[in-house]
């Protein structure tokens, strides 16, 4: 198995982006990784973190798409770049996934262009794991479709089912759709019409659910648009950084707290990386020909090796072959059909 | 001044609502209490509160409006409900606020259609204070609207400021608009329409803006529509629930911790009263007119009290004569005129 890296792509890279490689290499067996971008300053990376195995390579590339970049024309225009590369070696299954942590734009831009759509996805959704008491839930759409139509929030359901089931290892996931309170008869029309589609399908569906249900763990999926999705996932992000500022207040006020801090700190810590995005690694791009993972901008090595060891656990079970299967099922199942 | 307060709205009622409003009395002066609801329960609680005084008194009512009840319905039918008759006597001005933590359908509705909206103003919104790193910052609308005319975003610009100035002193308040994206090509079409009407006003309009810029207090006034900001707000609960959940396990892990804990205590009950909703008190049904607070349904003492007095700030700076006052401002200078 091979894991195409894109070294140049977020705020640490390629610094990063190859130590985490390595430690991945490290931690697991089975798989190589090509590095993509500038091949002496990988190299003097791998010298720095000391990897002389022959499981990593480079394949060097001359350009990089920054964030700042209309994407649609940055994947047009730069054909060496390290996100136009991974995509064409992904296409011609040169490799079996493809991480970045480059710009989201130019990589959803890059999955649908470049790799193109799962036949029968109407729209391909980003769809984190955000922290829950029930272990990790799955937010889909968080960020690729701003609005949607029915078929699309039944597709998010899809994907994010079968994605929280290979990746967890949860078992009938139980789905959500995000909305203004629970009642049925409240919030937006759309969110009625995709209330009956739910409920009318063999996923394990259990109604409407609001903002809270989600970090509380009442669902593992949890169904929305991707504006929806998007400014949940930016506002759990706010509290968490909320809450940190003011326990290392809490932590820090005298010497005693210091002291108390002190002994608290190995469970603490504990605490602090089931809220770490780095431990959860990257979010997939689901609904496109190919596993494809896009790593926060400012993650480190830790979100790197996490997703490669992800990764892997998708292209080993065939991942893209049960989407594309399950999608013609959805469509048997008639909900395909329905006015979108 | 007098305040009038639904004694029988909300989980805790009317055992919580009576305690918070003796409080209230306790706590300053200059203002009376007329609580809306059973009057011997209410002498009761009275009694179980020791308090004896003049300044509270009671208008006995018969009926009670439910979460359960079509809010239309209930507020058509239930004449003698606390909720109906606490808005007549607003509206007749037998007081100068309305609280109650009722049902929130019967309130928006019984607000919309007992007051009825400022002239001027096109859609209420429903504005809470959420804890964030610049003392608090207000979500303008948080369930109103689940669908908004550039217009309604506006307005809602407009009273979030003028709410957050008065109540918690903010000068100049610092507005920004929810978007997936800070960038102004991002986001939905609306999205941008309502962009280029705050860059073209007198606000102090800071850009579009990201969910986690709420809980860091990049903003004093989020707006959105109400559905994004019904569900920022949850998720804002929701993530608390869990943080709270995993330091309750650091803190009784092992006897060690539990030592910890006592030597952080007092500076972390400090910490916890931040996050705590009843410590902001209620929301504001903001563009009716009248003041009108609704309270957590699950609300406790504190939260009344917290209200209470906060509305009498209010009441006393003239709040819904400077809204009606700013909102011909804001039509005078055009922004009113653009099509909706």
């Amino acid at each position: 198995m091979k894991i195409l890296v894109d070294a140049m792509g977020g705020d640490n890279a390629p610094k990063e982006i190859v130590k985490g490689c390595v430690e991945a290499v490290k931690s697991a067996e089975d798989f190589e990784i090509l590095l993509l971008g500038d091949k002496q300053q990988i190299e003097d990376l791998l010298t720095t973190y000391r990897y002389s195995g022959n499981r990593i390579s480079i394949r060097h590339t001359t350009e990089v798409i920054t964030n700042n970049e209309a994407p649609t024309k940055a994947i047009k225009e730069k054909k060496d770049s390290s996100i136009v590369v991974g995509f064409q070696m992904l296409k011609e299954k040169l490799g079996d996934v493809f991480i970045s942590a480059g710009s989201t734009g130019a990589l959803m831009t890059g999955a649908l262009f470049l790799l193109g759509r799962i036949r029968g996805v109407n729209r391909p959704a980003l769809t984190p794991v955000v922290p829950s008491l029930s272990g990790g839930t799955v937010i889909a759409d968080a960020g690729m479709n701003t609005t949607c139509k029915p078929i699309n929030y039944m597709q998010f359901a899809l994907m994010g089912k079968t994605y929280i089931e290979m990746v967890l290892g949860k078992n009938n996931p139980r789905i959500g759709l995000v909305n203004v309170g629970s009642e049925e008869e409240k919030g937006l029309p759309i969110i009625k019409q995709v209330n009956t589609l739910l409920k009318e399908s063999n996923f394990n569906f259990i109604g409407n659910i609001e903002g809270n249900d989600i970090a509380t763990g009442k669902v593992d999926v949890a169904v929305c648009d991707g504006f929806t999705g998007n400014v949940m996932l930016k506002m759990m992000e706010g509290s968490g950084k909320y809450m940190s500022n003011g326990l290392k207040k809490v932590f820090t006020a005298n010497i005693v707290s210091k002291l108390a801090y002190m002994m608290l700190k190995s469970n603490f810590e504990v605490f602090k990386k089931s809220l770490d995005p780095n431990e959860f690694g990257g979010t997939p791009i689901l609904g496109v020909n190919g596993i494809v993972y896009k790593c926060h901008g400012s993650c480190n090595f830790k979100a790197i090796k996490n997703t490669v060891l992800n990764s892997i656990e998708l292209a080993k079970k065939n991942f893209i072959d049960r989407i594309r299967e399950e999608i013609k099922e959805l469509e048997v199942n008639n909900i395909g059909d329905v006015e979108i």
